[in-house]
Formats: C-alpha cells, structure tokens, sequence
C-alpha cells in the first residue's frame, strides 16, 4: 500500500511541515507500506503563510487542475496530482486555532478512510471523528486520491508549534500507519460529527460587526442550545443562536474570517 | 495634546484594527485632546498579514526614512512620520501569541510615558509594564514621536479577535486617554520588567530543532530558574535554562520564530 504523509497544505500551520520533517529524519519506513512524505506548499511554508496565490487545499478540481494558471497553488496542485497518481492512502496534516483536540476529518464516505477514522476515535480520547462533505471554493487534496483522513489538531495558533500537541498527533499518525499495514478493521459503530452548514459573523456594510461571544469562545464539539450566546458586537450587543440545537466546531478559526465563517453547525451521529 | 492611536502596525493582529475601526465610529473625542486615529498598514490589514515587504515596526530608522524604496513599509513608514510629526503621545496596539495579558512595554526612558504606564499597571491587575529599548532590526514608530505606550495583548493568535481581550484592552485605553486628558501623575514606584536578552530555538543546520517545552509553554511572567526545562526536540531531548533565574517573556511568539527568538529574558525592577 502506498501512503502519503502531507504537511504544510497550509504553509503556517507548522505542525504538520515539522512533524513531516521529524519522519523525513527519522527515516521511518514500515513493512509493507511504501511512504511519501510530502511538504505541500514549499513557497508558503518559506514564507509562513496560509497560501500565496489562493487556498491549495480548494484547488484541486477538475477545472483548476486542466487550465494554465499564473496561479502558484493551481500549478502547485497539478504537481501534487502526479505525484499521488498511485497513492492509495493519504494522511494530510493541519492546525486550527479552534479548540478541535485531535479532530479527524473525513471528506468522502469511503470504506478504508472510516474504518482508519474509527480505530483512531476509539482508542485516543482526544480524538473525534468530523465529516465534511463539500465547500463551494474548490476541492480539497483528499478529492485526488481514493482513501484519505485529515488530521485537524487544536487550538494552535498559525505559525507556532505546540510540543504537547505534536508529539500526541505523532502517535495518532503512527498508529494510523499501524493500522493501515495490519489492515484492521472496525465493526463498532463509532461517535462522529457532520457539519451540515456554516454561521458568518454579524457584519455591516460587509465590515465585521461581532466577535464570538466569551460564553462560546472555546466550545467546539459542545452543545449550543436555541438562545446561547454567540457573537458579542463591537457596540456590546449580544447574539444569540436561533435555530435547533446543534454542535459549533472550527469556532473562531482564524482562516476562515476571509471565507465567511465565524464557526460550522453540526449533527452528532454515528459511523 | 495632540495623541494618536494606531492599531494594525501589523496588519494580522486584528484587535488594534477593529479597536480603532470601534473609535473611529464612536467618535469619540475627549475633551483637551486631539485624537488621530491610524490603521498603519492597510495593505498588511487588507491582506491580514504581519506586513508586504518587511516588519513596519522596524522601519523607522533614519537610515530607512531617508532612502527611496520598493519597499512597501519603507515608504508606509514615511508617509506616518509626516502624519505624526506635531503627536505629542502615541498608543500602539498590538497582540502576541504569548501569555502576557495585557503588558504596556516602553521603548525608551521619558517621564510622561512611564507616568501613563505606572498609574495603569497600578490599576487594573492584568497591566504589566515591560521596558524594552533596542532592537538590532530596526526602530520601532514609537522612535518618531516624544512620548507613547505600546500595549501588547496576548494570547491571541494572528487573524483572530478575542472578545473578552478586546473589551478589556478597551477600557485600558480609554483610561489612558483619561489620564492624558487630566494631566494625572504618579510618584510611587511600580514594578516593572526589563528584557536583557533574547534566546533562540536549538537549531541544526539552522533548521529549528526543538519546540517550547511544556513545561516552559505559557510561563510567561514567571520564575525561570537555572535547570528548568526550556525546550523539548523532535527527537525528545530536553534542553534546560543554564543562566540565573529570571523572567521570560515573548515566550513562543509567532512573529519572532524568523527573528531568531523563542523567548526573551527579563529582569524584575521598579520604575
């Protein structure tokens, strides 16, 4: 089986270009399994920023991926595909400045990703399990190859490195590997989250008008309830959360101010 | 007086831009002031990034104001000296990933900014004062005026805005503004903090080799003594502080990873 470690999708989420890079040293090969470790965004990781151009981690669909671009990330994408051409397993690695733990994201309902998903959610406490299916930006790089997890580890600020955080994804990414040269698999219906839509922050004339309420700051994958508060104004007026209650995650994740997202709405169910 | 406040120095540390954007629509103008409110570096803002070409708050040396340049804050940091050549008082906003609370840090010795820092520090409990006069980089904006105070709030990371933070960074201002305003002096010592020296990562073959130990994460403020744990590896190797007790500060900063500064030493005095 071929399986592809990625880091630095997003160039200042130094978790995962440090812990590529630990692997690179390290000089891990396991039995039975051939590995690429990949640094995904060479040109952003130098500069320590999300991206350059436009967010690779949308830019691997079909029409991005046919044009000619003065685009780095477009044409980056392009490399990216030819190089996972045989890759059967992907394990891509990023950093979120919500309070997620260890959040393992699935992005297509896929046989391999879940059962991987699952034994991970099932023996490390700090691991959850969160599908998302779609954004309308682009496609991710899981969209590339046939069985992927993301690996979402939080809160860690952009361009910083959390020792107590990396070496606890280090075991989750080895145990992974584990997993996949075993080929174990789960039966057990595991906890998982689904995000079913995205909240913007209040805004007026298109300028944020509200940041997320103290009360809410901090909890992710916890119960908001009809009435919680949510956002709190720059004028001090409070916002309150008027639909069904639901599970916020990615609350106040600093990439996602420019695309319109102050946190995600999900559903718990199971896997 | 004349007293500006300028927020966005840095364009990704949103709690000076949204706090000037807040006065600006307040309009807020106490009386015996004049007040200017400046977003620094709107190309850094729009763009939510630290700065385009190089650090602005280290663009304000002779050398640099006297050149023509390409770079983008070179000219920026002309522009703003033409702006505040008749400010008798700067305020500085700016956030670091770092514990500090909200820390008022001085870049010289002069009575009426000490005086603004003192009264201050000695009424709200999470004001600190932190006297740091030199940098090898570049002169800080507060070079081009007579008199200011740079507060720096933190944990906050780059392109997040912190609700609870931002209130109470808030109310500090205002009373700063207060104490310019009534002319309110201080004669009792407070107790401050002087940066002596910088520490940088372990490095191998000037790559960062180790990260902010657990331990040692979020001590800012704190006793660091001879043989506490500074650093954890990659490989798991502990580095230990050799020097004589002290204070570290700026401990894991984002912005500092590419100066070379995993954390600064200070000393505890009085002022």
């Amino acid at each position: 089986m071929r399986v592809t470690i990625s880091g630095g999708v997003h160039g200042n989420e130094l978790l995962g270009v440090y812990l590529v890079k630990k692997l690179q040293s390290d000089g891990l090969s396991p039995k039975e399994l051939q590995l690429d470790l990949l640094l995904a965004n060479p040109k952003a990781i130098k500069e320590c920023r999300r991206y350059i151009d436009y967010d690779l981690n949308r830019s691997f669909d079909k029409a991005k991926l046919m044009q000619d671009s003065h685009i780095y990330e477009f044409e980056r994408a392009k490399v990216i595909k030819d190089r996972l051409r045989d890759c059967d397993f992907l394990i891509d690695l990023h950093t979120t400045t919500a309070n997620m733990g260890i959040t393992i994201v699935l992005s297509s309902q896929e046989k391999l990703s879940e059962n991987v998903a699952k034994i991970l959610a099932s023996e490390f406490e700090e691991v959850r399990i969160l599908r998302w299916f779609s954004t309308d930006e682009g496609a991710f790089i899981n969209s590339i190859v046939p069985a992927s997890i993301t690996i979402e580890v939080g809160p860690i600020c952009q361009g910083v490195l959390d020792s107590e955080l990396f070496f606890k994804t280090l075991k989750v990414v080895h145990r992974a590997l584990d997993i996949l040269q075993k080929e174990e698999s789960m039966d057990e219906e595991v906890e998982c989250y689904d995000i079913f839509d995205t909240i913007d922050f209040p805004r007026k004339d298109g300028e944020i008008a509200a940041m997320i309420h103290p009360e809410f700051a901090g909890r992710d994958y916890q119960l908001l309830h009809k009435g919680d508060p949510i956002f709190l104004g720059f004028d001090e007026k409070e916002y309150f959360f008027d639909r069904d209650a639901c599970y916020g995650v990615f609350i106040n994740e600093a990439a996602y101010y420019e695309k319109g997202i102050a946190f995600c709405l999900s559903k718990k169910s199971g896997i």
